[in-house]
């Protein structure tokens, strides 16, 4: 991980939040998954709606999100890059998602994944988060196939 | 705008920064939309590649982008939410954005935006950066007429 950070703490903090995060997502555990997020979280997701208010809404969906993939879940991250202030910062990585269809085929793409983080009480939590898949400009197309 | 900092003239500079960069974008001023990021700006664009590294390397996107929308730009930042603390922060926005095809139609669709930003020399720059327009989970394609 490339972390820019003055405190040595926040680095081996914020490195645990995100390995327990996607540790916690692999798992599909969405009580897990959900104390990494403040109560008042906004997020963009790669899919459904423009926008997700809290976390109770954003973990609705989660959950709907998981409940079509019955698979394996494959969630790799990459290229992360944190930078991290005292009590706020950001973050950004790719991330190889990817689930087992009804066939038990493995389909997976690449997406770009931002985050804001706030510490609260002392710990490191997700304020802001944001998936995405690009699209073709030609075509209008998603573009599902891309690779780093 | 919504912003969550402990000092006002950060709260005024960064306000000052994004209305300026968001007028350089509508008037399709590239030297002026540059002037707003780091030199190691890592972005994640809604179209073309996965990401983008560095400067030089988005701009000349920019470009390409910008070469494809002849006619008036919109470009209509909604729903600011900012946080800043000393040296770093991260803000998030909805978007409005479009321009005129070769037939004189205008033709827009509705973004989210993320941001990481980073003072440096006394002035807040975008040091990351990510547009997109989720997909559709069922059919796969782009959401290009959701509505905030």
């Amino acid at each position: 991980m490339n972390t820019i950070t003055q405190n040595a703490a926040d680095h081996v903090s914020i490195e645990q939040t995100l390995n327990r995060w996607s540790q916690a997502v692999s798992d599909k555990d969405l009580p897990r998954i959900s104390e990494h997020y403040s109560s008042d979280v906004l997020a963009f997701d790669a899919v459904g709606q423009l926008q997700f208010k809290g976390r109770d809404a954003y973990m609705a969906h989660w959950q709907a999100c998981m409940a079509t993939c019955p698979g394996p879940t494959l969630f790799d991250m990459q290229q992360l890059h944190v930078e991290l202030g005292q009590d706020l910062g950001f973050g950004h990585f790719l991330c190889h998602c990817g689930g087992t269809n009804e066939q038990g085929e493995m389909q997976s793409s690449w997406l770009r994944v931002s985050q804001g983080y706030r510490k609260q009480n002392g710990q490191w939590l997700i304020a802001h988060e944001h998936f995405s898949i690009p699209f073709d400009m030609l075509t209008g197309q998603t573009a599902f196939n891309l690779q780093p």
